[in-house]
């Protein structure tokens, strides 16, 4: 087992803890120890989890967290401690300006990723955020590129496209997905994975927050759509290795990538 | 009910009658007449149908058929006759070129559509076929807006967001999907419908031809993801009555297109 051929990846399915960053960081500390323990190299949490999703504006505006804040520095202590790298979502603020964000933090304790969601979903989304003006960098992490997407971004297929056209083989995605939308985490989640020939990880709350009933259902899929792992509507530490060479057998087997037919796609950008 | 709120369309998977263009079209015959009687507007059949897929070369070579021929000729009467559109795929010949095309004639005898696969799958269809190099118009039947793709071009997400971004509100394809990928017929066919909020229709072969051992499944799935009628792997006549007001409604609760971020998307064309 070469360093670069198995990802050990972890998935953390919580309920939120809306507006309370001093319990989100002792949990994710706490998990992320579980996490460690079990081997993996980087645990992904849910969309917002380090401060909650479904607030008021006031409060996001009260609980929104700088990039590089003092909380960002406990987390970096969070991944040293534990060796371990860390995928979270959380409000950030930057000027005058909320963002739903996501921030990918390695074992070392540097941030490594960073992304803004893309695709503002309904009402709620465009009460709180500005929209994120572009993709995220694919990043390398023990020799797996890696893509961020936040709930919505995924309902597009142009999103994990994207990412893997830049070369990524692990899509992360945090989430905070309702009822009644299940086929997002049923079928979506398998389909961008089988479609991009990549790894898909998609991280949901369960239970409640303010008005929105989440539906768990986190899951873990592969290149070939097959859930490695797959939560129901508790709580739970959801673990997977990832194999380079199931990625290297599909695109092999059906080669989406590279059968495409980019100069007949114009209407679509 | 008005003319253009509801479409009745009937599919019917069967087994290939490789290079038997007669048996082809007396069972087209059949079916158009049992599917209309059914009160269907449309019946749509797998790829190559009408010719056969799995061919050798020079089989189909000498199978192909003109896009006006005297066999197409029949077809208007066939559905001229039970008052049936039909949209049927079969090898072309155009000059020195086949193609793997599909055709729509309406219930009045004029072809309305005609396309040809634009995503060519592996060895088989490149040893028979040029790529075609558009993807089909959208055009209106009864007050619906149709598309066209072929089998592998679905599994592109691409190719039915370009449909649905030029209108269509149900896509046709027929198919010849073998073992063992069954997620396009279970998985993939259910989120094309449900990104883009349109009807899905997948006509399949059951049985085998030469060396493909086909998988069934063919289907109508509608704009929410659910399978509006599925056949197993044995040939069967599958009916469904499509509703404008679930495309509607869907594109109210969940607004894809209008969601999208088409000025990120450069990276895919």
């Amino acid at each position: 087992m070469s360093d670069c051929e198995e990802f050990n990846l972890a998935l953390h399915q919580h309920e939120p803890t809306p507006a309370d960053v001093e319990t989100s960081i002792a949990r994710l500390d706490r998990i992320a120890a579980q996490a460690a323990g079990l081997g993996a190299q980087l645990l992904l949490v849910p969309e917002a989890s380090l401060t909650g999703y479904n607030l008021p504006l006031a409060s996001a505006q009260s609980v929104a967290i700088e990039r590089d804040s003092a909380h960002t520095e406990r987390l970096c202590h969070v991944c040293q401690q534990h060796n371990i790298a860390l995928a979270y979502g959380y409000i950030e603020r930057d000027q005058h300006h909320l963002y739903n964000a996501v921030n990918v933090i390695d074992a070392a304790g540097n941030s490594i990723a960073h992304y803004r969601k893309t695709h503002l979903w309904g009402g709620l989304d465009r009460s709180l955020f500005e929209a994120g003006e572009r993709f995220g960098p694919v990043v390398e992490l023990h020799g797996w590129k890696l893509g961020l997407l936040i709930c919505y971004d995924i309902e597009f297929p142009e999103s994990a496209r994207h990412l893997a056209l830049q070369g990524a083989e692990l899509i992360l995605a945090p989430t905070a997905l309702m009822a009644p939308w299940t086929y997002v985490a049923d079928l979506l989640t398998r389909v961008r994975a089988v479609e991009n020939q990549l790894y898909f990880a998609y991280a949901n709350y369960c239970g409640s927050e303010g008005d929105l009933a989440y539906v768990g259902r986190s899951c873990i899929v592969g290149p070939d759509a097959e859930f490695l792992a797959r939560a129901d509507t508790r709580p739970v530490l959801l673990q997977a290795t990832l194999h380079k060479q199931v990625i290297k057998r599909m695109r092999t087997d059906m080669p989406y990538l590279r059968d495409r037919r980019p100069e007949l796609y114009g209407a679509l950008a």
